[in-house]
């Protein structure tokens, strides 16, 4: 795919079919405010470079039966999710359904070059599977703040020899299509906007809580970055003056009591000192503890996982009732991999909220889990490229 | 005025005129994206409808010397700013000039009907005084969230009996114009935005200092007001969980450490327990103090009223340093009543975000004083009713 939309409206027809599928002519011209022969114009100009397709007769509304306007059905979006353990990859069409998705473990550790060979090996597997001749565009996320504008990490804390890495050129030429890169935390909250528990949701922080904890922030329908890109970077915001030292070197940030990696630190301690048969069980089989093992262990009823997971939850919910009090959202989405932690930390997180923030700012708000799982960082990915691509270039 | 830009070309260069006043046609030409006859067009219906005048002769570029164009200079804007203990009544020019401007100390707690009884005498004093015959449009600000489409307090938490109270169609009634009504915080930001330190900056935070503490946001050059209208309500934002009780009902709020009213009790307790000989001068000679006395206190040099600044700047600086990390600005203005503090409260706060705040975020990250003191609020609201007039309808 070469061609990019005109004009604004030719862009904004892309966008409509892309979020709600195929329209018949006179849909397009109920949802588009342009007389019906400029209509004609932009669209017959749009089925010119290939981008859309006629597809099927639409249903009659009176007159001669026309054919459905829809998104070309071959083109191809790359969706990459790099966490810091492991990495989504899925290719979707251009309506942004999955029709491919592979997870595997890596770790972020490794830096660009290692990491970016795993990802394009899963990219070809999508490729060979069939799902894809080629691609029209991906979109990449990464665990970490991004400058934006030219799709570069900096500074990452958890991601050493990133720092400066042009990893929207780099990716750009590998693949041989157009790429954009955004914070991980970003693209769940597109996710979840497009296809997920926050449709149709204007201003929404999206919560993730992986191995750190991060914030997606949109206003208006479109994600916040900032001034340097780091908005949203809420893992380092004290909850206890002169409370635990962080590994940021500060004290008292929310990481240092509930992350992933607190939680697995936190839940070996427990193990060790002989609070948690079932976590003392787990740890002398694996050697090790993480996230995942206090989910199944809290699952089990074991109290001192419980209560790790509630401790957590306030922790997080004190952070969370700040920045309600502050953003006042329609809407607050608790996603990432600790999710599998469920309704008990939704409980904590909702508890403190609650209690903490002005009513004013609660009274309608509702805090879910989100519904997407590890879909919502790709499909937020296609998003971004997709958001991209339908722009007048 | 009973016109209204019939377009959003004729909406923009209103606004154009507005920020940056006048200019010759060619400017204009250089300034919007239209054809020559189509803006030629625009500027003429302009010119019909009164809000545009022909004035003066332009720079020549060449050609034939024309006329420049700018806002009709007999417009008149009322911007009123009500606080907890004093109102600010201003009547502007188009271009949002102050012409004439007075303050007068009120009580809030008195309820709408007494305020603006007040305030309707303050517009009438400055109409006599021959700066407007009449107003073209008034904006409001009030201390307390307000339910921004329909113009009326919710719930404000120190303006008893203003709940629901339909101030945008009260006023409107009263002073024969279209009214617009904002939380008094926004209305400093977007003073300061249009002609203070803010100019030109996209994304910013402006917390206000008052009689309480509130923080205006702006995204992408916009007021955020969030979804029920309650945004930047960071009074009452946890700095200690389970520390002091707060007037709301909880414990460790911002505004229970620090604000006007925080500030006042503080300094009567240093000087009822004899820690302070000035402060203890004060209260006997005035019966009371308030936060300009701790002021003056500190810039005699008196130890505990500079600690008593040093202490809530350093609990103001925690909150905003996690909101910092939240939202990375592009500038932090410290602005209210309060600012009369000056550069003990400004370090302190620098201090806190600078030593808590990602590196990321605070790399170029300036944290000022507002630039225009109690102007901001009257400018701002000005601005406010000038957004929503040189609007299509």
């Amino acid at each position: 795919m070469t061609a990019r939309p005109a004009n604004a409206h030719q862009a904004r027809l892309l966008k409509l079919l892309r979020d709600e599928g195929p329209h018949s002519r006179a849909q397009l011209g109920d949802r588009v405010d342009l007389s019906r022969s400029k209509l004609a114009v932009e669209v017959d100009r749009l089925l010119e470079t290939g981008l859309v397709a006629a597809d099927g007769l639409a249903a009659s509304r009176g007159g001669r039966r026309s054919h459905n306007i829809r998104l070309a059905p071959e083109l191809r979006f790359l969706g990459v999710d790099i966490g810091a353990t492991s990495a989504d990859v899925a290719v979707t069409n251009a309506e942004l359904e999955v029709l491919g998705h592979i997870t595997q473990p890596l770790d972020v550790r490794d830096g660009p070059v290692a990491v970016f060979e795993q990802v394009l090996a899963m990219a070809a597997k999508l490729r060979a599977s069939g799902l894809a001749e080629g691609f029209d565009g991906a979109g990449i996320g990464v665990p970490g703040p991004v400058r934006f504008p030219e799709g570069v990490p900096v500074a990452p804390p958890i991601m050493p020899g990133w720092d400066g890495f042009p990893v929207r050129e780099a990716l750009s030429q590998e693949l041989g299509c157009p790429v954009m890169v955004d914070n991980d935390v970003n693209l769940m909250a597109m996710g979840e906007q497009h296809a997920g528990v926050a449709r149709s949701v204007g201003d929404f922080l999206c919560v993730k809580i992986g191995t750190g904890i991060g914030c997606g922030i949109v206003v208006g329908g479109e994600v916040h970055r900032g001034t340097t890109g780091s908005a949203g970077d809420i893992g380092h915001i004290q909850v206890d003056p002169g409370g635990r030292p962080c590994a940021c070197g500060n004290r008292g940030c929310l990481e240092a009591y509930f992350s992933g990696a607190a939680l697995a630190r936190d839940a070996m301690d427990a193990a060790q000192q002989g609070r948690s048969d079932e976590l003392a069980a787990r740890l002398a089989a694996a050697g090790v503890l993480t996230a995942a093992d206090v989910a199944a262990a809290a699952s089990a009823g074991d109290a001192t996982a419980l209560e790790l997971i509630r401790a957590g939850g306030n922790r997080t919910g004190q952070v969370i009732a700040g920045l309600v009090s502050f953003f006042n959202p329609g809407l607050v989405v608790i996603g990432g991999g600790v999710t599998g932690l469920g309704h008990t930390l939704l409980a904590a997180i909702r508890t403190q909220v609650y209690r903490q923030s002005l009513p004013l700012a609660t009274g309608n708000l509702p805090i879910v889990l989100g519904e997407l799982g590890p879909a919502a960082g790709v499909i937020g990915a296609a998003r971004l490229i997709s958001d991209h691509l339908f722009s007048p270039a």
